[in-house]
C-alpha cells in the first residue's frame, strides 16, 4: 500500500490493518513519510476518527518509537496517574510519596507548564535544589530505594509523539480524542505500569469544557490502556474551579507538603487526592478487598509515613538535608498581597477558571513559551468557592506578587449572580 | 486570523470569510503557509466540502496567481470547450476550427494525456511541425487572425492550481468536487471567456463513474463559473464505451479531419461534437434565437469551411503547406493489424473502457509518468458498440502497432452477455 492510498483510507473511512499502519508511521519517524502527508492523515482521523485496534497500534508505535523502562525487577505493583490538566492541579506531588509508603512504586513521569496549566515539574522545581531530569539509571535506582520518583520526559522517551505532536499543534488537529489517546497512554505506557488511573478534568479551567467530551475522553483511554493489558480507571473530575486554596508553583508546594504531612487542608483537594489515590491502592492491590484504603491512606498522613517518604525521595533528587528540614519556609514566595474582589453582592455563580490561568501566565507563575521562566514566589489564594455568598467588594481571593498590580482582570473572573446556583460534585463519574 | 485558526474553521465547518480565505492562499503562494498546513486544510475542505462563495475564492486566487489573457480589444464572442477526460475525446480537434468558422473566438488551453486519458495536445503534435507551445504574444495573434488557437498552459498561468494539484496528488484529496471545480474554471476563467461548454463525462473510462457524480461535479462547476459572470452549461456525456472509432493520436486526429472535411464520421462522435457546438454557439449567440445551429454547423463542415480554418490555424502553429496539403495522408501510422475478438457468442455488455486507456498507455499510445514519451502511431480502431451482437471469435476492434502483439488483455476488456443490455443515451442531462 502506498502512502497516498493508505491517506485515502482513512480519508474514505474503512480501518486500516495493522502491517500498513505501522509501516506508515515507522517512515514518519525515518522521514520517509514527509510531514505534508501526515498532516493529510491527521485531519483525515480527526474527522473520521480511529478505530479501538488503531488506537493501541497509534500508542504501540509511540510506546517504540524510543526507549522504555523495565522495572521487571522491582517486585512492587507499579502504577501511575495522569491528569488532563486544570489550574491548580498538584495531587501528583501528594500522591508519589503516599503510594510509596504503602508499598506501591510509583515511576511518574510529569510535564511542564503550558498555556493555561501549571506542569507538577515546573512546580516541584521552586524547592530549592530539586533536580527533575537525571539519567534513566538514576531514576531506576530511586525507585529501587524509595518507590518512588520524580521523572521528566526525556528526549528519548516517545520521540514519535512529541514529532506528531508538533505537527498537530500547526495542522489544527490537536483537539482529537484518538490522537489524545495515543499520546497519552503511549508516554504512560513507556513506564512499565501495571495500572494506571486517570483524572479527566472537565469544566471551563480544563482541556474538555463539557462532561460529555470528558467522558468520551475518559472512555477512549480507558479502553485503549485495557486493551494493552494495563489496569485503568479513570475519574471525571471538576475543573470549573481552580483545585484546593492555591494556584501557583511554591505555594501548590506549600500546599502538598501541608496535606502530607496530615495537616488541614482544602476540602476539595483532599477529596481529590483520597479518591485518586484509593483507585491506585485498589490497581496495586486487586487482590486485596478487605483493606479500607480510606482509613489506611489518612493514616499514612497522619502519621507523618508520606511525609517521610517525601522527604526520601526529594533528597535524593538533590535537594539538601538542610533544605528538607528548612521546608516548607524555604520555599520562595511573593511579599505583596493584592486583593481579589466581589464585583457585587450575590452568589459566585462561575469561575472563569481558564482566565485566572492565563492571568497567572501574565504573572510568570507559567509561561506561554516553552522557552519562558518561571517565578516561583508568585501565587493566588481561593477564599471561596463556586457558589459562595459574598457581598460587594469582599475578598474572594489574594494575589501573591512581588509588587503592587491592578486586579481588576481577577476580579472578572468571578461573576456573581442573585440566585444560589446549583453545582454538580466534585468527583462527576468513574470510568472503568 | 492565524493560519491554524484559519485550518481549524474548515475542520469545524462553517464559511471562511474572504479576507482570510485570500490570506490563506496568498501565503500558499509566497511559501509563508508550509505544504503540512495546505494538507491540512486540503483534507478538511475534502471531507467538509466547499460553499459555493468558497469555491469561486478559491477560483479567483486561482486566477490571480498568475498570468491572464486579456483580449478585449477581440471584437468576437470567446468561448471555450472544456472535458473532463475519456478514451477516444477528440472533440476539441473539431470543435476549435468549426466554431472559428462560425466567426466565434476560441482561446482553447488543452492538456496533455496522463494515466489512462489521451491529450489533445498529443494528438496535434502528431501532425508533422505542430506547435502547441507558443509565446503568449504569438497565441494572441493567431487568435486574432483566425479566431482560434490550440494552447498549452505555460507555467506562468494559474500557477497555484499545479502547486495545490501537485500537493493534492500526494496526500488523496484529488478526487474533491469542490477542489476540482476551482482547478478547471481558474484554468478555464485566465482565457478572459464569455461563454463555457463543459463536457462532463461519467461512465467507467471517466474520472466520474456514476451519473450522481458527474452531475454533482457538473452542478458545481456550472454553479461556479456563473457565479463568476460566465455564461456556461454542461453536458453529461457517456463514457462507458470510447468515443468515437478511433482511441490513439494519428488516428483521433485522421477521424476529427474526416469530420471537419464534412466527411462520415462514427455516430456518436459526431452527435457528441455537434451537440457541444451548439451550445457554445449559443454561448457566443445568446440573443440569436433564429438560426438552427445545428443546420449551420454541419455546412460549415459539409462546405469545407471549418476544414480551410484548422488549416490556417495549423499553419499558424508551425505545420508547412505541403504538410497541410499532404493531410491525412502525412501521418504516421503503425503497419501491423491485430485482431481483437469477442470471447463468446452474445451481445457486449460492457466494455472496460479505463483498462483499454491503460493497455493503450502500454502500447505508448499515453503516458504514465509526465516524462513518457509517445509514439503516435499506435492505436485502437473500434468495430462494434457496446450492445451489438457479436459471434465469438469475431473481431471487435483493431489494433494498429508496429510489432505483432498477443491481443488477450484487449479480448478480457468486452464483456459477452446472454441478454441484450440496455444503455443510456449517449448525453444524459444538460445543467445551466
Amino acid at each position: 500500500m502506498t502512502p497516498v492510498e493508505f491517506i485515502m483510507q482513512k480519508r474514505n473511512g474503512p480501518q486500516h490493518d495493522r502491517e500498513s499502519f505501522l509501516e506508515f508511521f515507522n517512515g514518519y519517524i525515518t522521514g520517509d513519510i514527509p510531514d505534508y502527508q501526515m498532516a493529510a492523515w491527521l485531519m483525515a482521523a480527526f474527522l473520521n476518527g480511529l478505530s479501538t485496534e488503531e488506537k493501541v497500534w497509534l500508542t504501540e508505535a509511540v510506546i517504540h518509537s524510543g526507549e522504555q523502562f523495565d522495572l521487571s525487577h522491582i517486585p512492587a505493583p507499579k502504577v501511575d496517574k495522569h491528569s488532563t490538566g486544570g489550574i491548580g492541579d498538584k495531587p501528583s506531588i501528594v500522591l508519589l510519596p503516599l503510594l510509596a509508603s504503602m508499598g506501591v512504586c510509583v515511576p511518574m513521569m510529569s510535564g511542564r507548564g503550558l498555556g493555561h496549566t501549571g506542569g507538577t515539574l515546573d512546580k516541584l522545581e521552586s524547592i530549592p535544589g530539586m533536580t527533575v531530569q537525571l539519567p534513566k539509571e538514576k531514576y531506576i535506582e530511586i525507585l529501587e530505594k524509595h518507590n518512588g520518583v520524580f521523572m521528566a520526559q526525556t528526549p528519548s522517551i516517545a520521540p514519535l509523539d512529541k514529532k506528531l505532536y508538533a505537527l498537530r499543534d500547526v495542522t489544527g488537529t490537536v483537539e482529537s480524542i484518538a490522537l489524545i489517546t495515543a499520546s497519552i497512554i503511549g508516554k504512560k505506557m513507556t513506564e512499565d505500569l501495571d495500572g494506571l488511573v486517570l483524572d479527566v478534568k472537565y469544566g471551563n479551567g480544563a482541556f474538555m469544557k463539557t462532561i460529555e467530551a470528558a467522558r468520551e475522553l475518559a472512555e477512549s483511554l480507558v479502553d485503549t490502556a485495557s486493551q494493552m493489558g494495563v489496569s485503568t480507571v479513570a475519574l471525571i473530575t471538576d475543573m470549573n474551579e481552580p483545585l484546593g486554596e492555591y494556584v501557583g508553583n511554591s505555594v501548590e508546594v506549600l500546599e502538598s507538603i501541608a496535606m502530607l504531612k496530615g495537616e488541614r487542608v482544602e476540602s476539595r483537594f483532599e477529596h481529590v487526592v483520597l479518591s485518586l489515590a484509593q483507585e491506585m491502592c485498589h490497581a496495586a492491590y486487586p487482590e486485596d478487598d478487605e483493606t479500607d484504603w480510606h482509613v489506611k491512606l489518612v493514616d499514612q498522613l497522619k502519621s507523618g509515613k508520606a511525609y517521610e517518604y517525601f522527604e526520601r525521595i526529594i533528597e535524593a533528587q538533590g535537594v539538601s538535608a538542610e533544605t528538607v528540614r528548612a521546608l516548607p519556609n524555604c520555599l520562595s514566595l511573593a511579599s505583596e498581597c493584592v486583593n481579589v474582589t466581589a464585583s457585587a453582592d450575590g452568589y459566585i455563580s462561575e469561575i472563569d477558571t481558564y482566565r485566572i490561568g492565563r492571568l497567572m501566565v501574565t504573572l510568570k507563575a507559567g509561561r506561554m513559551k516553552v522557552t519562558d521562566t518561571i517565578d516561583p514566589s508568585v501565587g493566588l489564594r481561593m477564599l471561596v468557592h463556586a457558589g459562595a455568598q459574598v457581598k460587594e467588594g469582599e475578598p474572594v481571593a489574594e494575589l501573591l506578587v512581588n509588587e503592587q498590580i491592578d486586579p481588576h482582570e481577577f476580579n472578572e473572573c468571578f461573576t456573581i449572580s442573585e440566585k444560589k446556583p446549583v453545582f454538580h460534585d466534585l468527583i462527576r463519574e468513574r470510568i472503568a
